[in-house]
């Protein structure tokens, strides 16, 4: 894809400042340009970088005012950096504007797909799917039998599916995910062997949820396991059965919620942290990274840290001393002997 | 799947109270119920429910006595508990009932394949595979070169199968599990440069064992890593190579076992632990979530926590002092300042 | 595969002493042989074995003196050790030796492909992709739109590759790799709703890295996550976006790395290891596991432990006080009251 200053400035409602026909066809930091590239100045600091740039096209504000001569092509727009974050936009739309349903997908004939949906290679789409409009399916993607997906999700490379999941509008699944695998859910017999309990619940996820690669979310034992309005999940994350994630709550890499667990609506989980099953989590709660969290949280907007967990500073404050702890030994013993010598006085 | 309350009955070997013809299609608990459903009742406490849900057949113990009309269908059995738990695996039996093989499969004509396999598209089966009867290997399933697996065993979507490993009957595998990956295993050159060691053993998966989404179980150098039977995975473990798990071992999700640590049966191991290589861990131990193992357990039925791990009982008492560090910090500081005090006179 | 004690001796430059034509199709250690198989006998504490093993052949020391009759045939060789090295290398490249283009892959026309590339069953490659000369490409594997591969570069069963990712050669990538996955970017708005960040940039992997099992690798925003020259990852690791790996730097499993941390060469990170994102970990820093580093390390060889992280000597001796706080607390509350009585005289 290749644009010409005149048509980005177009696409940006702003005018060109140079050759409206330079040509761009990747983006670039402004300190680290080349031709070809187009680029942004927004931040003052960066701005002895607009002399000596090889960026072709570099985006500008409106009232920018350059004191010696620029060797790239301006584009001036109201606001260089909304602007650029449009470009950039813009940019992956189109790159991953992928249409089209492959001859090597196989899609069961009682699905049914919206306008515009693209199916990859060697797709699988079971009985009975609904898929809405504008979604993508990557190659490798499974979809159980009975899965509704709304309008504007994707799903890239190797996305599996179980059956009997509810996916909503404009979500974002990322490659090695899984949705609705069996909650881990085993009743112990004698003689310590287990018996299986058969999970027939599913999952439910609402609208503008993305999540990471090979993050793994488990279907309900019974009624559902709920990922709610906004939610961001980064990689490699585990969601228990029966969990229910807040909307708009964002959680790191690796952490881990367990069964039943209910965690409040704009909430902020660190990577690596480990919730126990069955608390509740209070709306706006933060979770310092690696934390073990083994306890209710109450007050909305609480920190914690530690495992088991506790007040972040509080944590902070005892780890201060835990790690002169060698040197408060010493000083204990010494009082010790200095106190023994006192009574034997 | 449509059953009447006479159906039901049938096949829970109970008797209708309401009406024989009564169609469900649906599980739901009492309190949550709704027209099509069935539901159980057999602890006391949800007794109230029974007289207002919209469930339409609820399934009670035969000696439960109504004091008020009832306006669902009554199936009665020997014990409610247990026959909704069989219920629910037989409409999960019947749900997961799928049987054929795809003609989008791909499968060496050296395999073999027990009666009544199902392979669903895109399957891919390597040469001298030896397949039993009634296993289930859905869409985009791999199974390498020379895998045997047993009877009755599932691979959900996307398990990847490397070749020469060997798979018990009754396991299932969910979506995601990579099984005979190679162990990590590099020799340190001069140069800080690592040779890679050639990894030709493989896994041996015994019966029954159940296997959560994403988790990893690398092949042995030489040898074989063994997962014993009645082991249960939860889902992003990591076993290592040339790992042995003993039987009926229960590990929750995000646990990592390190290279050539061997793990005695009926042992409980905690979300997101860590276990060094080359130890052993007795029989019957429990290991509290986050823990980190460094060295071997002795003693069956060890309790432990804490990163290094220690007696769970002890570290929980150390974590209660560690939560007043700042405070005990004071009090010595204080008893530094009257030893002072005292020693001047 | 069959080989003679002959051939083996001519494939390790070593002579037999025994049947010439003794046959194995196997490898074993010495103490755990079978007939068809080969071991070796490097280390003298295993010499009692040579006496009684049921391999077919031993690979022995050139200067290895039997004192009793040997049961099996040798092949004596300079160094047993590494010939024995040689030889399961030799054995995996046979094994692993896959060729040819599956008529199930889907390779678009734009792609190049270099010579004697194996393309397995169901494969997606993309657009424009370049692929080296003797790359293996296992089934489910997704190569996107314009990612290069250098030769010699292994894709085992379902690893994804986004678009516009570059590959070195000599890498091996395990299954459920996914690589150039969004990064987790997401701008706050007003009422807790969070912004997606267009995620442009890519990832770069240089030669001779190997990555493991369900490890994610996410691309840049913008520029490039870089795994440098022979990096190691096990299994389960997260590395985020904008994250730059040294060379020869060796990662344990489940650890991860957050956005824009730069790792320097020769590094040693331990299992379950978080360290926070923008930091640099300076050049041969060993991290024990499970810790959690938020600071930058300078020193180059530096050692660290806990969570947070910091020298690991002072960690351990910290530790040790750890475990007896409530035995010290004790002797606190004793000093106390035995101060009172004295400040009472």
């Amino acid at each position: 894809m290749k644009f010409t200053a005149r048509q980005v400035a177009e696409m940006l409602q702003g005018h060109v400042e140079g050759n409206p026909d330079a040509t761009v066809w990747s983006l670039a930091r402004i300190e680290e340009g080349a031709p070809g590239c187009i680029s942004f100045l927004a931040n003052p600091k960066y701005t002895p970088f607009i002399y000596t740039t090889t960026s072709t096209v570099v985006i500008v504000n409106e009232d920018f005012v350059a004191d010696k001569p620029v060797p790239c092509t301006m584009v001036r727009v109201a606001d260089a950096y909304s602007s650029f974050g449009r470009l950039l936009e813009l940019y992956n739309e189109i790159k991953l504007n992928k249409t089209g349903v492959s001859t090597h997908a196989a899609i069961s004939s009682s699905a049914t797909l919206g306008e515009n949906v693209y199916v990859g290679d060697f797709a699988s789409i079971g009985d009975n799917v609904k898929i809405g409009s504008n979604v993508k399916i990557y190659p490798h993607v499974y979809i159980g039998d009975n899965v509704v997906v709304g309008d504007n999700t994707t799903f890239f490379p190797g996305v599996k599916v179980y059956s009997d999941n509810i996916i909503g509008s404009n979500c974002t699944f990322h490659s090695g995910v899984v949705i609705g695998a069996d909650g881990f859910g085993f009743a112990p017999l004698k003689n310590n062997v287990y018996a299986k309990l058969a999970q027939i619940g599913n999952v439910v996820i609402e609208d503008h949820v993305e999540i990471g690669a090979n993050t793994t979310i488990d279907r309900a034992t019974m009624g559902s396991t709920f990922i709610r309005k906004g939610v961001k999940l980064d990689n490699l994350i585990q969601i228990a059965h029966n969990v229910e994630i807040g909307s708009n709550t964002v959680i790191a890499a690796q952490a881990g919620i367990s069964g039943s667990a209910s965690i409040g609506p704009n909430c902020m989980i660190g990577g690596q942290v480990g919730i126990v099953g069955h608390l509740h989590i209070a709306e706006g709660t933060q979770i310092a990274a690696q934390s073990g969290v083994g306890n209710k949280v109450v007050e909305p907007g609480t920190k914690i840290q530690g495992s088991p967990a506790f007040d972040l500073g509080k944590y902070q404050r005892s780890y201060v001393v835990f790690r002169n702890l060698p040197d408060l030994y010493t000083r204990i013993c010494d009082l010790e002997k200095r106190l023994n010598e006192l009574e034997k006085k």
